[in-house]
């Protein structure tokens, strides 16, 4: 577990604030990552009702984003935080947009059955929970990794996000080969391709949080730079 | 042109450093609108060595971002901005992830030619530039609202989005006729998909900066209400 220095200011009501704003974004995220596991169960079975309870809880999730947003200004506003508190009230700041977006891919998700557009074929429904539990796991190992400010996970789990890429593009292909067969239903597998693309971008987004996650621990920018360089990075700060 | 009271504090040199930053911005945007000028020509012209340079230069693209970001906390860090200035950094904060993620989705456009998945049909490409020149004004109208502090112009800029999507729309349904006829090259329609849902991104990208000018100007959150309700508010912060 990484050490960053929250703890170090005189005001114990700073200190609260701070470690209720972080407390904030996890619940956000523990709501996305609900919505995402809702948006899975909904597709495998084909259950309206619960991509109905996705699309409206989408709100809630938009609504988390304005507050906590508001809740960002005003302690900046106030308690004029610097260094490692301030990284973290501006990480957040980024991050809620991030978990806000991932909302709206998974609503897309979702979409899906209340368009009557899921996938016709068994292969491709079986993929895409597949890499929709995948994408699950690396959405709630991003929010522990947030909750323990912990960069080596944070980076591990970067890393990771090869596989789904590589799960999705093996899903895509399976799509093709299938859509060549069945042209009639072209217009409803787009609404799939969309469906599929989303999941892989809440894997992306989770590679933007934990890109904030290594900032607010490390104070260094990791933001797009290469893997290697990223690597290389953080072994100089591990011995920095 | 908005007022917003940016000019009321009594430091001299800080007006100079947020005027900097605003600047900044303006530049980021300015390139990323070049970016996509230099993909619909590429597009258009099936011209190689320019798509390169999109793709080189969305380097510089994302160095903006993180140079932009880190002068937003210096500058909350060293000055303690509060209100409307406060609103300013917070805002440009999240414009820049925006403007970044624009650069990500031009690439996309310009990677097209790279991967020789270039759209077989006239009709197709004419679509696309057609919808890339329509994106590009969205863009530049934004990019002009944000310099002068416009909230008004970004509602309007906003509510213009549905024209960008309608013709998205139109230019889907055209995709999928074309594919019907032409099962043997999907993955690479998949492609020029992807490339045409990027370009109505950097659309909804602009409609995320057009709130920010709304929320820096007003003061006021307006993501994520809708579209009546939007022009309500503004229509009271008119009168307050």
């Amino acid at each position: 577990m990484q050490e960053i220095k929250l703890n170090t200011h005189i005001s114990g009501r700073f200190n609260l604030e701070l470690e209720n704003l972080r407390n904030s974004v996890l619940t956000m995220g523990g709501m996305v990552e609900q919505q995402l596991c809702d948006a899975i169960a909904a597709l495998r079975d084909n259950h309206m009702a619960l991509a109905e309870k996705v699309i409206v809880n989408d709100f809630t999730v938009n609504a988390m984003e304005v507050q906590i947003d508001e809740e960002c200004t005003r302690i900046i506003a106030k308690r004029h935080p610097a260094a490692s508190d301030l990284r973290l009230v501006l990480a957040i700041n980024k991050t809620t947009a991030d978990l806000e977006r991932m909302g709206d891919d998974i609503e897309r998700i979702a979409n899906l059955l209340i368009k009557g557009s899921l996938p016709v074929s068994e292969d491709i429904k079986n993929g895409m929970i597949a890499t929709g539990n995948h994408v699950m796991e690396m959405l709630r190992r991003t929010l522990n990794a947030f909750a323990r400010l912990d960069a080596e996970a944070a980076l591990e789990i970067h890393m990771g996000d090869q596989e789904i890429d590589e799960q999705y593009k093996q899903l895509l292909t399976l799509a093709v080969s299938e859509m060549q067969q069945d042209t009639e239903s072209l217009p409803q597998w787009l609404e799939v391709l969309w469906a599929m693309r989303a999941l892989e971008r809440v894997g992306d987004r989770c590679k933007n949080v934990c890109e904030y996650i290594i900032y607010l621990v490390k104070g260094k920018d990791v933001r797009h730079i290469s893997r290697e360089d990223m690597q290389r990075r953080l072994a100089e700060l591990r011995q920095s």
